[in-house]
């Protein structure tokens, strides 16, 4: 908590830059260590600067979320670029410009799809959506026949070429354990390998990571790329679930205090749904939107746990603290805070401010 | 459901113009009939063009939830404005540059915050934000002591004067039938009228209102002013409380089909917690997101309530459905759904595009 630091008006997103480094370094290198390609997922920081970071790292392929997101970092000169969402056939304009441009790949996983794409004026490569167990979108990685009916239907597409599987096990943000964990991470191991044997004479390879399994997990045999994306910056989310540490969380948002009520032990900050997001998490039982950080200066590591976002409206933030905590307090304080899901703030901040005072934008934010 | 409507490629914020202007015209006409002024809060529809229509209807005052939506409305040529939330120090610049061009009111809860007000350059008014029972922000009602405190501090501030009380009963939201619904109305009105009494040396009025209490109740004696926001759009949560018809819900998301999974009875849409926001209610013990809706050219009247958006990540929903509803989809089609909060929703879409096609930009949508 900061006492009137007037310098910071409206809540605002906080990125330690150098976090954010060492996060992508780390994955980088751990995936270097392992002979596997990072094609790390730009949904969560949004931003062509992180970019460039990335591709400070020896980052050279990318993964995006919608055809809106591939078309601001194409823009910013990234040349190969996975759109990991099932291939929606109201796109098509956006595929064909993009992939006059730059290395598009897609995401199939039935093949009516295929339709829309048989007129392709430029190269589109596509990879099967497998589903490992998830339950979103993907190919149940138990039916084969099915792969096969994809590729058959998708032979037809001129500019359409097979490179592999994409495997997103979203599933393991919902683990309970480690145990739980590691079982989800084999098998999409293990039925990640079995398709690329059974699929053997296409030469697929397999794009596979979430970052739960890409933060913990060592042993990737089965996989040739991985694709995290939420690493890059890490949340409380993240760190609940013991898939990093507090200290590696590169976000926070910082809050003024529009109002102090020592009876029922809260205080209000400006910071609402439109800035954290309604995303929340349970903690000892109780719903919570945010925890509070200790800084001081360029550091944030102690995380304050009894300090919570306990309610969220449009624009006002509820915290909820110890007494002792609240005798401290006054309006106009600045709270640091922790999201819970750093992907849908970012998204709803716009822009981050670096400790430096940088204003970073994301490609929410127009020029 | 539309088949392969091409036009509409992103998701998209479908508004319904003659459902929000007969919207606003129901309530100013409510608002008259009791002698009531209305000054509704722009927080949900967030748009210069919707705040016209709102004019046309007679409006000459609006409310607000923060300085920078403020200074957008000002700048759309509205004169008089209130920013409802406790009046934050760090937004001194702000006021100050406001104040120099229309007129400007604050809530203030504490006599601390006045200390910042002390050399206001141009008028300002303020309300005693009064909390009623929500238990957000406010002095409670049973508290004139603390009022009076407030008002002596207020005193020393040049340029600021007390113009009343202003309650935002938001637990109205939360209330489990139309028994407890009166319960918060009339414990509000008669808490606002004793406020008056013992204040009325001040000529104080009363602001009032949350979309629920304003569009359900008939009696506002306490009251001199409504302020609700969300009848403009209406959306889900006001629909399932029993605070507006389906067909009064002017909003809907369109999205297109992803992905179908008949096994599992779901289709994936692109649309996620980056278009509906992660709002979430309980329908028939089941945690929805938005529910699907027919449309028929112009007209959305026809709730599909066993279509569900019943998961969301960040660009994908899931849309849970009856076996013969799936068994009509493909992939590319359209699908139609109301938002939860349609507040929230708004913020995160940026611009809703009307049936004619036109497209209508929030503030959040840079020209």
């Amino acid at each position: 908590m900061h006492r009137r630091s007037i310098e910071i008006h409206p809540p605002t997103l906080l990125l330690d830059r150098e976090k954010c480094m060492q996060n992508i370094g780390k994955m980088a290198g751990k995936a270097a260590a392992r002979g596997l390609a990072l094609r790390p997922h730009c949904k969560t920081h949004q931003s062509a600067v992180i970019g460039e970071w990335m591709r400070e790292s020896g980052i050279g392929s990318i993964t995006v979320s919608s055809f809106r997101m591939a078309i601001y970092f194409a823009a910013a000169g990234w040349k190969d670029i996975l759109v990991a969402f099932p291939f929606v056939p109201t796109g098509l304009c956006d595929l064909e410009e993009l992939s006059a441009k730059a290395r598009i790949s897609i995401l199939l996983d039935h093949p009516s799809a295929t339709a829309f794409l048989k007129k392709l004026s430029h190269p589109v490569d596509f990879y099967v959506d497998v589903d490992t167990g998830y339950g979103r979108t993907g190919i149940p990685a138990e039916e084969p026949a099915s792969v096969e009916e994809l590729l058959k239907a998708a032979s037809l597409c001129k500019n359409l070429t097979f490179r592999g599987f994409y495997c997103h096990a979203g599933h393991s943000y919902h683990a309970q354990n480690r145990e739980e964990k590691d079982v989800i991470h084999r098998k999409a191991m293990k039925d990640l390998a079995r398709l690329k044997g059974e699929f053997s004479h296409y030469q697929p390879i397999a794009l596979y990571g979430d970052t739960p399994n890409c933060s913990i997990q060592e042993d990737f045999q089965g996989a040739d790329v991985l694709t995290p994306g939420n690493f890059v910056l890490y949340d409380l989310m993240q760190f609940l679930a013991g898939n990093c540490s507090a200290g590696e969380i590169a976000v926070l948002m910082a809050c003024p205090v529009a109002g102090v009520y020592p009876a029922r032990r809260q205080v209000v900050v400006h910071g609402g749904a439109v800035h954290f997001s309604k995303e929340s998490m349970r903690l000892d039982g109780q719903e919570i939107f945010g925890l509070a950080v200790g800084r001081e200066g360029r550091q944030w590591d102690a995380l304050q746990g009894q300090t919570r976002i306990t309610g969220l409206s449009q624009e006002h933030g509820i915290v909820s603290g110890p007494e002792e905590w609240i005798r401290g307090i006054r309006i106009g304080d600045l709270l640091h805070l922790y999201p819970i899901h750093s992907c849908l703030t970012v998204s709803l901040m716009k822009e981050y401010r670096t400790l430096e005072g940088e204003r970073i934008p994301t490609m929410h934010l127009k020029a």
